[in-house]
């Protein structure tokens, strides 16, 4: 950055954004990122004003940056930490995600899965012979969904940035899975007893979001999910990034052009697939079924023998 | 291969193909071929058995495969060969084509962009200050579309293949272009003044379409045009090729998928935008205006000094 200044004042940038063709110094990042995030919560119509958002963090850059943005914007926000028991990295992650709550004097539940369901995500791996992100993701929205319900909150926040997303999308056309890209929406409304679901930093790179935690201090855990790594999520991201390195903003164009041109098509074309929903015999959790896969995975995951992490980093994790 | 047996016999292998999980000796490397065309042809019915087909001829595998695999299916295919006077490729490439239709006594065109219409690609694109890509492709559309016209052919067909149409699909998503979307088809049909164009190779890789012309004894212009070289079109292969490395089979279900689920919803949704047609004053093609693209074209480039091909290699070329 040696000698760039500022796009909007001409103070010494702190990074540049090839994207929007143009420098920013801390003060003007933080309003890029102030923006960006109301104008998707607007675009979307995300939140209303006294709306109380649970906040799914996992003490990475992404998540303590939307709960950092949106008290900021004056929102209703508490967090919800699950401990996932993918080793020192949940352990680590926890810890970040403890010290923001508490330097700031937030309110951060915590889930530890091995503790209160008696199983971990390597463990759930190994007993169901699927992939990882599988158990991951399947256990994650379960408790986040329950959560939100129990503490009556308006609205399930998560961290999804643009390259997240962009890089689902990929996936789901690369595939040409109708179901999974009519649904691929940076909210969900609350439905069937699920809660609403909201992405206000959709429209941020996770380089903007890193970026944001730097300026504003807050101390991120860095490292990506070891079990995450070499997965096919992470491939796609790949691809776009070195398409966006010769093309700055391409992967916005993807994103937010697919909203804004296919999302609607595709909305007429797929319509009201969900059956009937019941609660589940277990956990009162909407489901197609008697007992929710929430619960079925726990009945297999904790009858199962302790699966170390060393053992599943490698397989190969999968992402919707 | 050493040591690898074809799938089906068990002769030694000349080619594994990991999208099919097998290998195949020269023989069966050629049944697969045959069938994947005779494949494409029905399914979209690209090609009535007693057809009389115009091959655009380029020199390179796919070109002189598709002429190849047409001739010895019992299809009635001459060439055309457009001179496009790109400097050493073209005189190379254009040896190619002649020699291929010589040893085999067919019928092969040649029309010289600079001889019989004053310019050449890397002129026209000096001259347009646009994209080189841009007026070769109006240039090779509008000269095919003519020949075949004025020869009374039922088609067009190009060696467009899997790779191609998969990139072609890559760039048009990622922009979201839903009319390029909507025409991305391996057939259109002959309409208003426009000849039908096949592209019979769409199910064939060009590793594939390449192993073709080796196990045949077909010898191709196995140069990349240096124009083209570094344009977005070959980033959008390099990133999908990235991705089938690690799945192998993603890039035909990409586009094999869009062809079957998400092309039927796009000719829905963005039916007959087509405007009235009438004969271009001067050459007398379909055109929208009083002058086609192409009249206009010429009109600009052969006014123009001669622009030598060196200076406009490494140009940003485009495609669609």
């Amino acid at each position: 950055m040696s000698g760039s200044k500022c796009r909007s004042c001409g103070a010494p940038a702190v990074i540049d954004l090839p994207r929007h063709n143009a420098h920013f110094c801390a003060e003007h990042l933080q309003e890029l990122c102030r923006r960006q995030m109301a104008k998707a919560i607007d675009d979307h119509d995300m939140l209303a004003p006294h709306d109380r958002v649970l906040v799914a963090v996992s003490g990475g850059k992404d998540s303590l940056a939307v709960w950092d943005l949106l008290l900021e914007a004056g929102y209703a926000a508490d967090g919800l930490y699950i401990g996932l028991g993918i080793g020192t990295y949940s352990d680590v992650s926890g810890e970040h995600a403890r010290r923001f709550a508490d330097e700031r004097g937030l309110r951060l539940r915590t889930i530890d899965l091995r503790d209160e369901y008696g199983y971990d995500v390597p463990t759930a791996a190994g007993a169901t012979r699927r992939v990882p992100c599988s158990a991951c993701g399947l256990s994650k929205r379960h408790l986040f969904d329950r959560a939100a319900r129990e503490g009556g909150y308006d609205a399930v926040a998560t961290g999804h940035n643009l390259d997240d997303e962009a890089a689902v999308l990929f996936g789901n056309a690369l595939r040409w899975d109708l179901e999974y890209l009519a649904r691929q929406l940076p909210v969900l409304p609350a439905a069937n007893g699920f809660p609403r679901k909201v992405k206000p930093l959709v429209r941020l790179t996770e380089r903007e979001t890193a970026a944001w935690c730097l300026v504003r201090g807050i101390d991120y855990l860095v490292d990506e999910c070891p079990i995450a790594a070499g997965n096919r999520h992470l491939g796609y991201k790949e691809a776009l990034n070195a398409i966006e390195r010769r093309s700055p903003g391409t992967k916005a164009a993807f994103y937010l052009g697919f909203l804004e041109r296919m999302a609607p098509l595709l909305a007429d074309g797929t319509a009201a697939a969900s059956g009937a929903l019941a609660p589940c015999e277990r956990c009162g959790a909407p489901t197609t079924g008697a007992v929710c896969a929430f619960c079925r995975l726990v009945e297999t995951a904790a009858a199962h023998d302790p699966v170390p992490v060393e053992l599943v980093v490698g397989s190969k994790g999968g992402r919707r």
